[in-house]
């Protein structure tokens, strides 16, 4: 396959008909930044922590509107334009059918899978003008059973996939980073449906690589994916897609010595406490004022490493208290114990009259009145510090393998920098900050069996079907792209996904022919379909000029002077500054269409086949 | 320019690349009717009142998720997805900027124009998690004067249009008729600003054009504009475009002389009462039990035409009572009262302590505390019965300019078939019915005014920018178009906006040589770039296969079946019936895209430049 047609396949508004309208060019969208709308300003907002967000607000791409919502102006409608034009093809190219579901949705539905109750805050409820309870989608799992339950009744309607890309509600209680955590945002959402595991797990595959095709496309081919724990979308198996950057808002367990990844939840903490140490012998001692473990420890002048944390939560169904025990250094992770012990939990209020001793809580001699779980980070310690359920004493000397009748131990701890891979066994864990632009997950049967979808198998038999969802954010993953690709001055779009592929600027537009001459280049390039954006405002100084032209973050910029006219010359450069060339004014077309498909075809290297 | 290059402008679809990704073909997507997501059933729903809502629901388009809300499977999501790229291209044509606002507003925007108190139940408001006071966006005038009021603060910077496609909710009281009155639902909606009322009127041209291109592209030249009333949304000139239907739910007022059209509300009721009968007496007679004035008039055998009928409203504000009299066979329109009194009216509640006598009111001698309306339809009326505003008397022989003090006439009526032209001036007038499927209007300063948007103007002095605003409802389109274009057994798509363009019917896919030759049929049409859906199910009867081709619309159906292959030959009918061929298969490409073009050239033909 040629280089030609990779090329042409890669850019999403070329072949669009109709530009300049009954005319048989492929005409472009004429578009000047003296006309563009929307405002720049040099000052980075207060209000913006990480740099893709101020940038999104300083060059006109975004406006807030309320918390956690936000209006697109044009230069970043035509970027999401473009991201949605890319994830539509590759949905497509895997058999997915676009449907829409409703924003606005009748509790009833929500009732039926049973998170009209059990999801939080996060899911606005309202009431219509008939006081009709409803809410704003913040998914469509439910949607998407609702749609399909009569149609698919046969085994021989599977399997199919449904996506749709529209507007979703959460009302996310602390909105951050500009479009990387909205309330308010567009997302694509895909589900599928199937009549065996083997096959959606076949389908997940091709989901996968179609993600995998999106983020190289949109520029970013850097994004990994991660196991993660499904959280409240139900099923097993999921992943995450991450862009790796150091203002991302999730942690990410990578292994330096083979390809594990996986979210803080995911990552299984495999310890092997290599402890020689002769074991002591139990004694309860008195711990005067030691209320923390790190107060024990520096009372006692033990290592935190032999010394055992207990961290109280309470079941949400009726207040049973759930102790986790970890390793004095180590910290638990909720979501890892909230699946052992199989429903909502949160931090416990311990009272004089309950079971417990606050703060000198240990598993010798505990009430049984608790759940308590030991931490594989305890496992194979000689002797321990721990709490002796008693107020003011602390047991040194705990050997859990030799003091404790029935001792099981649990992965309910966070996996640290340095810890061994649970793939590899080596220790080359770190520990990576990251924004999450996807997902997918193989849901199971949750929705179909709590919703009543069935369908008629081979022999006459229901069954409920197994459906998979496969999510993207679009507005954050423009901003992603951004936080991944910017200087001090504004974003660097990468081609594929940039509001315009070219960026004319005219120096001295009073000048005559400067004037005539970029208006040639311009008139030209359109002709020829490149999306160009021209700058022909008079009486503003080049820095200025190239100041806006920064933050539109065009790649290629044709920069048309009066001094380099004298040469019969134009500058072309490209707003990574990888390229900077003065070549003459009757090569400039062509230099220009040639960078343009260099810069498609640098991406499309990367997009796996 | 040739007609090639028409044809390809109005194809939607076609130009675009990555179809068959990297292939150098501009490949269709592969559809085959028996993976195409949605239910199709032959019984009409008995909630579906008009046709296009019962096959829209047959068919698969769309499925019910509550009140007034809906889903929209793959085929109607392919119908919307064209119209919504026709009507891009025209608003990018007349310099549109496509920008993106979001679903949910907060409170204070709509506080800002007043419009949070002003309009009725059908602004849905809530609150979030934080207890902040949001809506769901209706229309958003607040959000683009919001979006644009730092950015156009220039002169320098107008005129400008921007334009948004998003779901938007309406809680209308009412939902109905499937598409065409629903809740939430997908409107583009555009804004546009002026610094005079002379550029608003230029642009409101231009935008009316567009309008009337993109009804004429989507397949319904037919879509008349009708004068119309802004009703809340301010200003003064509007347009509905209506599309004329037996089954709308709008009166639309037209004249068989002239080409004048209006809504109800505008369209100026000109009486002229040629009453040439000598005036008659005034005499207070009993009137007992007769309560309206039908009655009246039958007790005194008097005609209707001279009776003078009393509608009694109040104002919203004080509960002042409005008395609003018409002759004895005309209707008030309440909007044109409305507009009359400046505020909100309700009907009025009329007790035995009140200053008027209900049942018994009259312009004669009615309470000063009274605000009182007469309508054209009683001017020039030589003796009429009216009330005599005491209980059980009317009066007869009431000449209103002879014996009211003051008798100004006013427009507070609906004008009635074979009424005055208020064009023309001939007597002309019927009534037809319509969907409103777009509306355009100059809104003046009403948004900019009430939230502080202001511009310096060449002389240094602040101004309130003017703006324009017009919508189009997607769905409702859609549904309007299957509305005009349908039979009894499905709709009839224009090419335009058909889900496909070709419809291939395998009968007897269980022959091998029949499936061999409907499969290379296919693929080659796929090779072509024609959108294609093919139906190669085994075991379906031809019957069962023709009915589902007919739910789904497709303009051009090619039936390959062993019977014609014998002759080698295949069938190609429209699905108007206006083509019905035998064709040697050789000739079937070619003989089909033939037909394609000539569907589209149809349509551009009504297309005016």
């Amino acid at each position: 396959m040629g280089r030609k047609s990779i090329y042409n396949s890669l850019r999403p508004f070329v072949g669009k008909p109709i530009l300049k309208r009954y005319s048989k060019e492929r005409r472009g969208i004429e578009m000047k930044v003296s006309k563009l709308v929307g405002s720049r300003f040099k000052e980075r907002p207060a209000d913006c922590v990480i740099d893709s967000h101020a940038l999104m607000v300083r060059g006109g791409y975004m406006k807030n509107v309320g918390n956690g919502i936000y209006s697109e102006f044009p230069l970043l409608k035509r970027i999401t334009a473009k991201i949605e034009r890319i994830i539509r093809q590759e949905m497509d190219a895997i058999d997915g059918q676009e449907v829409l579901f409703p924003v606005t949705l009748p509790a009833d539905l929500w009732d039926e899978s049973g998170r009209y109750e059990s999801v939080g805050n996060e899911l606005l409820r309202f009431t219509d003008r008939n006081n009709a309870r409803m809410v704003l989608a913040m998914t469509h799992e439910e949607a998407a059973v609702h749609l399909v339950r009569e149609y698919a009744q046969s085994y021989t309607k599977y399997p199919f996939m449904i996506y749709q890309i529209q507007r979703k509600f959460r009302d996310e209680a602390r909105p951050r980073a500009g479009m990387i955590r909205v309330r308010e945002f567009t997302m694509k959402d895909a589900y599928s449906f199937h009549t065996s595991q083997e096959d959606l797990e076949d389908y997940y595959e091709k989901c996968y690589q179609a993600y995998n095709r999106i983020f190289a496309r949109a520029g970013i081919p850097e994004v990994v994916t991660v196991a993660s724990d499904s959280g409240m979308m139900g099923g097993n198996i999921s992943h995450e897609y991450m862009l790796l950057t150091p203002v991302g808002e999730d942690s990410i367990v990578v292994c330096t010595e083979c390809d594990y990844r996986a979210n803080m939840e995911a990552a299984e903490n495999k310890m092997v406490n290599e402890d020689t140490d002769a074991p002591e012998e139990l004694q309860c001692v008195e711990t005067p004022d030691c209320k923390t473990i790190e107060d024990v420890c520096n009372f006692l002048k033990s290592d935190v490493k032999k010394s055992c944390k207990a961290v109280v939560y309470q079941k949400n169904v009726d207040d049973t208290f759930v102790v986790a025990f970890v390793r004095g250094d180590y910290e638990v992770n909720e979501t890892k114990l909230r699946n052992l012990v199989g429903g909502e939990i949160h931090p416990a209020e311990i009272t004089k009259e309950d079971c417990l001793v606050a703060g000198y809580i240990g598993p010798y001699g505990i009430s049984k009145g608790a759940e308590v779980y030991l931490d594989v980070s305890l496992k194979g310690i000689s002797s321990l510090v721990a709490g002796a359920n008693k107020e003011g004493y602390h047991y040194t000397g705990l050997n859990i393998e030799r003091d404790l009748q029935k001792a099981d131990f649990v992965d309910i701890s966070k996996i640290q920098e340095g810890s061994i891979c649970p793939c590899c066994g080596k220790k080359a864990i770190t520990i990576k900050r990251g924004i999450e632009v996807g997902n997918i997950f193989q849901l199971g049967t949750k929705y179909t069996k709590t919703m009543s979808m069935q369908y008629t198998d081979e022999n006459g038999q229901q069954q409920y079907p197994i459906m998979g969802c496969y999510g993207i954010g679009v507005g954050r993953l423009a901003a992603s792209i951004c936080e991944v690709f910017h200087d001090e001055y504004g974003p660097i779009w990468p081609i594929t996904v940039a509001p315009w592929e070219v960026h004319i600027c005219c120096l001295r537009a009073d000048d005559k022919e400067a004037k005539e001459a970029a208006d040639q280049l311009y008139q030209k390039l359109l002709a020829d379909g490149v999306e160009v954006i021209y700058d022909d405002r008079k009486g503003i100084r080049p820095g200025a000029m190239f100041s806006d032209a920064d933050l539109l973050g065009v790649p290629i910029r044709m920069i048309v002077s009066p001094r380099n006219l004298k040469e019969s010359c134009v500058e072309i450069t490209t707003r990574d500054k990888s390229v900077k060339e003065v070549i003459p004014v009757d090569e400039a077309i062509e230099s220009v269409k040639e960078l343009r498909k260099k810069l498609y075809d640098q991406i499309q290297e990367k997009v796996s086949r």
